[in-house]
């Protein structure tokens, strides 16, 4: 070895030092505080705090599955008042791909969202939507919805497509199952997520991120001892949040409120605790009182699409012939900016011919709904009224089946 | 008749008194004026002033058939320098009907749109969309094609029709022909146009029609020696506007110029020349140097919702796979809210994950381009280098079609 040689090797030594202890100092960039508890339910309001910014809990993430929240842009979610987004990894990582968005360092410069992005790992979507999908200790191997084309995402993949997607939060891969499920295939499927969440976390670590915390995924079925043992598995992972994943998987709704009112506080209670795939607005009000932090769901803008709205006076369908003649706001108690500038008259015309503005308008006022019931849930929290909150909601709901 | 019922006919009587001779005394909300003329050309840059705004000439509306611009909300339009759009006649008297509109006494706040409007007449909708449709004196009978009900269009129909959508520049019934026609059918549609033209703007008389233009609308097939009868018989109508109908119904582009070229100076000199239903980038550059002052088309929208995008390096389609990784602007000469905030890569995933998103980032690039482009002409005008800017325009579009 020559003199030069080891010259080179040793700047190099010394230049991989300074990186190792640059990531070493750097600060991890998650905080979550509880700030105001109820003292009747087990609702809480707190503050998550992560690289792109604060997010108030309880809290609703809108979808924006493959990189733009359907018929929105960012500056009209922002007008809606919504903190943090969710998208897809499963769906992103086929379209556009991860070659595409390591272009832009990450999804919040590719599509231009400057808040948080929590994305989910893939693991639901193969589980729904991919076909031939098998899976075995190493991960999932699947074929594409889009193309059929072959492809494995294993727990140390869908942490670097992560890496690589820029979320704020990232999920650990999981097992979701179907119902009804035996008893066995439940307790297989969380265990095998529990390993999985092992090596999410050794990949996270390995891969040295700083500024993307990660969620494990509590599974188990319908079966509440197998929750408890998911729960605290994971719970000994010391992950940065936890999330009630395999619900809404078709199980009647009572069950699915008994699962969740169960698992709540199983979780770690000084981390967020996220309830994956839901829900209504009457889901929403009933599991902040369980004690849920976090939601996403496509209803809001799903149904928007649909031409469904929800509104305080209970939901509407704006195709209705009786909305012809309507010269009134969709939501008379609603100030955004559908409900500021257009009357049910315009919306009902609009969604009749297919207008792509009634995708947005519709989408716009849903999103609204949704941000304004969590912020009155966060209020109601603080001033220690939830339980009244929770009561005036259902009594409103009930009024309106009966109009 | 009592004492009573005559003090009530007095009443009354003086009511009408007084509302007719404050219709009298209204003073007509509509004027034009040439600010500059080219020297070169026959290009000319001027005012209009309407009821709902100023608008500067030459000017391209954007084509809102349904009360909406496909995919833009109205603050989206006037971002783009949008001053007047187009809505059209025949589809909202089908969908939602005059008996919606007039709830909100006319388009504007039904839509929320405050700036000028115009709308066609629904002649050539009938002639190109309808069903069944019959020509006599009377005026079209033709069968709905939504949902086939028969309906009977007069001219009398059509500006009390206009008057309920409360367009700042209605358009008088015409009788469209297609390419080719025979003399003897171009003549007749040009008498026929005449007479309803006639018939057009006594309706409009007797309305007391004060906040709405008139404009008449040439036609004559491809005949210039009719197109110039039909010019000089509604020139004596004093209309406030003109506008060269039946082009683009299929004839051969430099037919098209030629006939254009040919009409627009036959129109009276001091009120607005209208080129309806077209065109292209290139079309208008050529237009606006024959004279015309007024254009609208579905070019820039319906391309956009097709992957189109025009800028100032040529025409591309978005959904060309080249564009996968292309992290630059659509057009890096255009500030448009698309061009500032989202890559050509982003575009193409939009569009080929077919997001609703999509739709509308192209089409407000599209939009920004004809206003830019429409703003530069005026621009040129003013300077009296319009000459040298065509000049520049067709070099430009020459080596664009080299690339």
């Amino acid at each position: 070895m020559n003199e030069s040689k080891q010259a080179h090797d040793r700047k190099q030594e010394s230049a991989i030092e300074q990186m190792n202890s640059k990531a070493k100092t750097k600060k991890f960039m998650f905080k979550f505080s509880v700030v105001a508890e109820s003292s009747e339910t087990r609702a809480r309001t707190g503050v998550i705090e992560t690289a792109s910014g604060r997010i108030e809990t309880p809290v609703f993430m809108p979808v924006g599955t493959l990189g733009t929240v359907k018929a929105l842009c960012p500056e009209e979610l922002v007008a809606c008042g919504a903190q943090i987004i969710l998208a897809n990894t499963y769906h992103l990582y086929l379209r556009p791909g991860v070659g595409v968005i390591d272009l832009y360092s990450g999804l919040h410069r590719f599509m231009n969202w400057k808040g948080p992005i929590l994305t989910d790992s893939g693991g639901f979507q193969v589980f729904s939507l991919a076909g031939m999908s098998k899976i075995t200790e190493i991960g999932y191997s699947f074929r594409s919805h889009i193309d059929g084309s072959s492809h494995l995402l294993t727990p140390e993949d869908t942490v670097l497509i992560q890496k690589s997607l820029g979320s704020d939060i990232m999920m650990c891969l999981d097992q979701c199952i179907a119902y009804p499920a035996e008893r066995k295939a439940a307790e297989n499927a969380l265990e095998l997520t529990t390993r999985w969440a092992e090596r999410c976390k050794e990949a996270h670590r390995q891969n040295e991120i700083m500024d993307q915390a990660l969620f494990g995924i509590v599974q188990g079925g319908m079966y509440k001892d197998l929750r408890e043992r998911s729960a605290k598995s994971l719970a000994r992972l010391d992950l940065h949040g936890y999330a009630v994943g395999g619900l809404s998987v078709g199980e009647p709704k009572e069950m699915m409120y008994e699962m969740a009112d169960h698992t709540l506080p199983l979780l770690p209670e000084h981390k967020p605790r996220y309830v994956m795939g839901v829900g209504s607005p009457a889901d929403l009000v009933t599991m902040v009182g369980y004690g849920a932090d976090m939601f996403d769901c496509v209803i809001p803008t799903r149904n928007a699409r649909n031409g469904q709205l929800f509104t305080s006076i209970g939901t509407i369908n704006i195709n209705n012939a009786r909305f012809k003649h309507d010269t009134g706001p969709a939501d008379p108690a609603c100030g955004c900016y559908t409900c500021s500038n257009y009357s049910r008259g315009y919306l009902h015309h609009l969604y009749r011919c297919r207008e792509l503005l009634s995708y947005r308008l519709n989408t716009i006022h849903n999103i609204s709904f949704y941000m304004r019931l969590m912020q009155d849930m966060r209020e109601a929290i603080k001033e220690d009224r939830f339980n009244a909150f929770q009561r005036d909601f259902y009594n409103r709901q009930a009024e309106f089946a009966i109009l």
